[in-house]
């Protein structure tokens, strides 16, 4: 059996696996991430612990070669523009230069959410499915594009970052980016307790939400308990969540959208309020798309990343 | 030299041509479009006339191909699921069926707006760059998606059929395709015609555009004319079209826009109008996005459908 390096690198830890051409992790371990002096450790640090363990496993013969994702726009020949979290402020070929550590070994680099999409599409719920799109719902929204089997990356490596797309242009709270309306201020975690907050501060009304921490999964949990005024927010998330992925269908028409990232956690519940919405908005001929739970959790990440070298 | 056969089907006329690989078109001719019996005879019609030219022209041995666009959605095999304009209500392989009418010659099949972007990418506005996405901005707003040189057909073939992403769930007024808040009524041509009665109706104040008929044309002639309440409706048109251009980047990211159709053959004044309001609105990481206006007009249809038969 051949198998393909993946590599997850976050702020805080690389993810490191083997898996196999089939999609199986054979051997998965961590490593953290050395963010001091601009991060230029991070790189060396992955190559030095991949050729140890490779020696450690005699498995030389049976690397076909190794793929990484990152937390900033990778273009497809494996340029990263900028990654914040990891203190990098350089233009680079990341692909490359792992390459020259690891002894001329094929790597390709893609964006981290890009990576996730296609992990979740090899092997989570994109799988039995064409055309994807990922979209992650954590405390702001990531995004990845699955087209004919390959990652997305758009010409600056910002393709499927879907998060700041402006659905509304009155808005006047900015958003982290320093435009105002993004997708992400009212359908990730962050949109969720401001739409809570908004409905409690409307009305009087009891609900499990008031006096307590306002949280995505405390909203979700009090719809599933029957509060009224927690149903009344899914609603509005919903319309948000179901309008913005019938915008991103009607660009890229997708066969379905993978919901990943922790609001997904909810599971199945967020389903309803979702796809209501989207078949109001989306256009006829893209209204089919399935709207499913991504399956993977972190672990599309290491999945997605190997699959970049595995044909 | 080896030609390539162009073939661009519309509702009333069918547009034939021969054009080399290197993109000069070498010969051109019509057919009219038979949409009587369900358009039975307009595939019947285009073979009949391609094989008469070509035994008339001794070319048999020097095409490679033929490339259809078809005014309805069409996926990356060929298959075409309605078009409504030639009378088809039938799910067939398009590619296949004309190919077997060739004598099996290679054919490739793509939708009308898809096809004219290919066009405008290969001979074209887009010719120095990579990803593009053609918008076409006449009646209603048509579009297309240029990746890595292909066309984006999506899954059910509505890739890049951009003219109903809904931008204003909000809006009151249906648009054709049953929805409202479609992008089309606001940046089309329709949509220019319904901002000027809007404003007209506003107010008494004197304008070029007061008891004429009001098109999409004497609009741009009065704001070159310096129209005050003309410049007011281009300011708002220029925001709708620039909004929705961010909103597209943000999930595709492209190099370049390019504006098609009837509305941008005003030319490059409606350009300063779209590009305030797409910078404003757009994701800094897809914000370089270029806005151009298409040069080929109709040719760009029997081009970019040759184009899809030539490597």
């Amino acid at each position: 059996m051949k198998y393909a390096i993946g590599i997850d690198v976050g702020g805080t830890s690389v993810k490191l696996g083997f898996v196999s051409v089939e999609g199986e992790v054979a051997e998965a371990w961590e490593i953290p991430t050395r963010t001091e002096d601009g991060g230029k450790e991070i790189l060396p640090d992955i190559a030095a612990s991949v050729k140890k363990r490779i020696a450690e496993k005699g498995m030389a013969d049976d690397i076909v070669g190794a793929g990484i994702g990152l937390p900033g726009p990778v273009d497809d020949e494996g340029v990263i523009r900028k990654a914040v979290n990891l203190h990098w402020d350089r233009i680079f070929n990341v692909a490359d230069e792992l390459s020259e550590l690891l002894g001329g070994m094929k790597v390709k680099a893609g964006n981290d959410a890009n990576v996730a999409a296609l992990g979740e599409y090899w092997q989570g719920a994109g799988k039995d499915y064409g055309d994807m799109v990922m979209v992650t719902l954590g405390t702001g929204i990531g995004g990845g594009i699955i087209h004919h089997g390959q990652i997305f990356a758009g010409t600056t490596g910002a393709g499927g970052e879907i998060g700041h797309l402006c659905l509304n242009p009155y808005e006047k709270i900015r958003c982290n980016c320093g435009n105002a309306g993004c997708f992400e201020q009212y359908a990730s975690a962050t949109g969720i307790v401001r739409l809570t907050r908004e409905e409690l501060e409307a009305s009087d009304e009891d609900s499990l939400l008031r006096d307590t921490e306002i949280t995505a999964k405390a909203m979700w949990d009090a719809v599933k308990a029957g509060d009224a005024l927690a149903i009344r927010v899914a609603d509005r998330f919903g319309f948000y969540l179901g309008w913005g992925l019938s915008v991103i269908a009607g660009v890229v028409n997708p066969e379905v959208f993978v919901l990943g990232g922790g609001v997904s956690q909810a599971g199945d519940i967020i389903l309803p309020f979702v796809r209501k919405n989207f078949e109001e908005h989306a256009f006829h001929a893209c209204r089919d798309a399935q709207i499913v739970i991504a399956t993977l959790g972190n672990g599309a990440g290491t999945l997605g990343a190997a699959k970049m070298v595995i044909n």
